[in-house]
């Protein structure tokens, strides 16, 4: 199929409570960029992590194979550091292939669970 | 009235929760692309199911007739094979006349149900 | 100011709960088309209403003046027919001057309100 | 890293709950426009507020630096006038430089807070 998307992608909202409710590891507090790469390509992926009091983190890399998705936790990027808990950020994501990125919480703190989701901004 | 739409658009979240709470149907956990055929003609539409793990499945194939929406549950997808639950997948879906998609999802694995919903992803 | 926005505009989800909880009106559940027309001209809109079923109802007419924002609940349109409820819908929005529509639905069904927004569909 | 974005965006839906339950200041209801500059300039960024009875609110201004994100709180704007509670609003966003902007409400009026979030509109 050919490629759907674009290769550079920004969520201007990032937050990953630091206190959940409810079974690990679904009902976890996390955030999520959903990653889909339809093309006949592995994607090399780098994400570039904006913070409000100093230079940005990063960039983190992942790749996605080529006719899969990806569902990244926020929550688990390590390397170069982690995404600080309870604190405002935002991000770029960059691919060397169209890629299409959606933004999604879950927020557990409460004992109810709270969703929001959006599609990312693309650029050109 | 003209068409408004486009013929290509993605999904890159997509998740169907496996538990519900409440009356069903209408409070079942479930993962809807809404599909709005403006035109005068009616729409065939392709669903390809993509998945982190396996090549994609698919297509699915509904048709939305003219001047009519569809809600259509990825729940009900039956054709090839279910979609299934518990597990992230995306989604990208071609219509032959422009179509309008958006991407709702009511999670009702707590007591209180919660909901997401965004704009799909147009190409071009 | 210079306006800013789209004359064509599509919400592929709409969905009235017949239900509520909590206190009237603001925790009724209800569907609303947020307008804003910040041109320096009154907006002359019409509403379309796609469903499964039937041939479209409306056109819905309302008046945006120049430099407001209007959020129009879908609950409240009654000429030339109201709105069923508990039923799925589309809407096609069409105004004489550029205008930017967002799509919000606060579902009160349960006894903890959820709520869902997204932009709406701009063409061209 | 060259910019993304535009310098010119719309949000249509705006309205802080007068009311919160929970923890202060991160459970406390609030209207939030997460704004991006990942230019290498700082972005002087200029909101106009549109309320549906009177003539527009503003500019409020507020310099997100060069690489920052800003999660600009609508509850936290005083100058040149307080954003009314409990009443519908829209608001559009300027900037000097490409920025991103993405809206979040957090609805904390019952015991269980609600979500939601959607990328701004976005001219040209």
């Amino acid at each position: 199929m050919e490629a759907i998307g674009s290769r550079r992608w920004a969520i201007a909202e990032g937050y990953i409570p630091g206190q959940s409710h409810g079974p690990e590891p679904a009902m976890t507090s996390h955030e999520t960029a959903c990653l889909l790469n339809a093309s006949d390509q592995d994607a090399r992926v780098e994400i570039t992590i904006y913070l409000s009091d100093r230079e940005p983190a990063g960039p983190y890399r992942v790749t996605v194979p080529a006719r899969r998705t990806m569902h990244l936790r926020f929550n688990d990027l390590e390397d170069p550091e982690p995404v600080p808990r309870d604190t405002e950020y935002a991000s770029v994501i960059e691919a060397d292939v169209p890629i299409v990125v959606q933004h999604t919480r879950l927020d557990s703190r409460q004992a109810e669970n709270a969703l929001l989701s959006t599609i990312a901004y693309a650029q050109g």
